[in-house]
């Protein structure tokens, strides 16, 4: 199977256009959430879904399916479908999610153009937003459907101002009515741009995902006492910023004994944090920060947690200080199953690509799916390693071989 | 002699009306220097100086003072200045240099009033922006006239909006063409609140401070590499964050052993922390801070800003980070005159009023005033150790014992 790499190109910079921006270097977007961007980059999705001869349907979350029944197959059988998301970051790049969603239509177009047989349907698939840029709470419309969360929390998720999911997916025509169910589907398959630098440094054109990370977010609060840097003698301190230091420190450590001693996909940073009052001439009264744990182990997330809480319980009690610990979000490994992994591997291998099988260290839409039905997650090399910038970049010849790919996983899986 | 507490009391809760703010508790005010509320505070403290009968020059950067001269007196002997400062930072206290104005008023008018032989002229003094709040540059009016600063570069330093010092004071009327030179006094003494709680907890009513701290602020920056942090492995980082926890607790501990061993006015202290990008899921990538190092003794303060330095260089050799280390302030401590202690303990004892000899660790105009002439600094209690805030306290009973003992030592120091 040849995928036309200039039909690809041209839906993916198509689609680059909408809500383009300004920059000095790359090719940037901000499609958010419910807004005109978004109801743009929809349309013209759903153009696209028609011109090829799809069944469209849109539902309650906007997330949209376009599904391709050839002739020969019965319509009850339960499809394959592919994709990812049109939304991005403010200010992100043009493949980070587009070549997913539309590197599994061109997918659906060349296995048609190839008179390829199959025994299911296939469907393409955009979710709702998967950034959680707008809404501050990302994969909406996968964790809708896959029963992660329930619809109707994620209807009433709020923006800045207030605005509800329902209200901005109104706005923009897109609170459909069908119905989209991963549960009813045979297998799921998602293209996305690896935003890591390990298939550039192995030269390999496409990663083949075993398990994505779970993530667990900590809101972390330090409460000194806000004093003279220079009446306040070093004993008499209650200095927020040096035991949230000892925290960091903590933090570095156990994840890396975690990385090198038990499961390499550990990782613990502290990347939000705030002093109060943030004054030179005063020692620091309070820290607020938050703790990011992921791991490919729940076990290896639990261990990190507890060593933070510990080191947290060391600072109460060693410096005077009052500490809180909130664990506000918590979302175990996924791990994409045997099959749907196998059918990649003999993918890549009929069209002769050299792939490499990894962990993801990103969460994608494809971890909620996995709780519904089979999956695998598909990785395209990214330039240096850099996304959520205009900087981000795929080679669209690694476009092309990542599409085959994709291609080639949902016709093993299509077939019986 | 008997100090009038509720005449010094008027004169304190009068100041405190100009520039008051609204406060949950306690009572504060804001004073920024070349301001309306700054005009106001001027003006009435130029009447007291008038109604009491003082000869009143104000001088090129806005110093106000008002000298008395007995009638058996000399006029060309050199007299013994006393005071501080009418300006506060925003939303500050009601005693923080008012306190050593209108006390040093009330010591001149008791001295006169009781008939107490004296030698030499007396003159109460207000000094211009004290404390840097507008101007991001403190004790402007008192480096002038003791020459630690050129009087041309006080007068072109400049506000957030470019505007200059001098066009500040000529927009108040306060840009004067008196002399006033320090180098022509015999001697100065400044009252002024503690703003820590050593008084308060050994429950001693003065403090006859012997020396000033140094001060050096160095402007810290750490540039590592912002990565996403899930998909960038524990090896693969380079934390900015991380890094400069370590050089926290490294300013720390180091601060802790040079108070511990050498110097127990020594303290270090980061109080101005950024991090960048400053979102949970990216590894921080830069971190600038302000560090502020004090001592009374110099070598410990080279001592700890080479151990600063030190710990970044171990920085960038182990964490391929780069840094800049930029030491813009370096203020040396201060010693005050022994002439000048010996007459403050001479007075407190003649007034039968405990007393505690101390460093300050924070800097006043007398560090700069030290250099012209013999000083001596005198510290009233402050409640809890608050300042720089609305809960700013001195009991008028303490405010009163204060003054005493301030004009006590006036009158030792005026009597040859």
């Amino acid at each position: 199977m040849e995928v036309d790499q200039g039909r690809l190109r041209k839906d993916l910079e198509e689609n680059a256009q909408i809500g383009a921006i300004e920059t000095s270097e790359g090719q940037g977007r901000t499609v958010l959430t419910g807004t005109k961007p978004d109801q743009r980059v929809r349309d013209r999705f759903v153009d696209c879904l028609e011109e090829a001869g799809l069944d469209v349907r849109i539902d309650e979350v906007g997330n949209i399916e376009g599904r391709w029944v050839p002739d020969h197959v019965d319509s009850s059988n339960s499809p394959v479908a592919a994709g990812s998301h049109l939304d991005s970051v403010p200010r992100g790049g043009i493949f980070d999610g587009p070549l997913g969603v539309y590197g599994a239509l061109e997918a659906i177009r060349t296995i048609r153009e190839h008179d390829v047989y199959i025994d299911r349907p296939l469907s393409v698939v955009s979710f709702t937003g998967e950034e959680g840029a707008r809404f501050h709470s990302g994969l909406l419309g996968s964790s809708a459907i896959s029963g992660v969360r329930e619809t109707e929390e994620i209807l009433t998720v709020e923006d800045d101002e207030g605005g509800k999911v329902s209200q901005a997916l109104d706005e923009i025509g897109y609170a459909g009515e069908d119905k989209i169910d991963p549960r009813n589907w045979h297998a799921w398959v998602e293209l996305h741009i690896e935003q890591d630098t390990r298939l550039e440094e192995a030269n390999v054109p496409i990663g083949i995902v075993e398990r994505i990370t779970g993530i667990t977010n900590v809101k972390i609060e330090i409460a000194g006492e806000p004093n003279h840097a220079g009446s306040t003698s070093m004993p008499n301190r209650k200095d927020a910023l040096a035991a949230a230091s000892e925290l960091v420190l903590d933090v570095e450590t156990t994840a890396r004994e975690e990385h090198a001693n038990r499961c390499s996909g550990a990782v613990g940073t502290v990347g939000e944090f705030d002093v109060a009052p943030n004054e030179k001439s005063i020692v620091p009264g309070r820290v607020e920060a938050v703790l990011d744990i992921r791991a490919t182990e729940y076990d290896s997330m639990d261990r990190l947690v507890d060593a933070a809480r510990r080191s947290l319980h060391r600072l109460e009690t060693e410096r005077g200080l009052e500490t809180l610990f909130n664990r506000y979000r918590d979302q175990q490994p996924s791990q994409m199953s045997e099959t749907a992994i196998k059918a990649a591997i003999e993918g890549a291998t009929r069209a002769g690509i050299e792939y490499q099988r990894m962990d993801s260290g990103a969460v994608h839409d494809t971890a909620n799916i996995a709780q519904a039905t089979d999956t695998v997650l598909l990785f395209a090399p990214s330039k240096d390693g850099i996304s959520h910038s205009p900087r981000e970049w795929t080679d669209w010849a690694d476009c092309e071989t990542a599409t085959t790919v994709l291609a080639e996983t949902m016709v093993t899986l299509a077939t019986d």
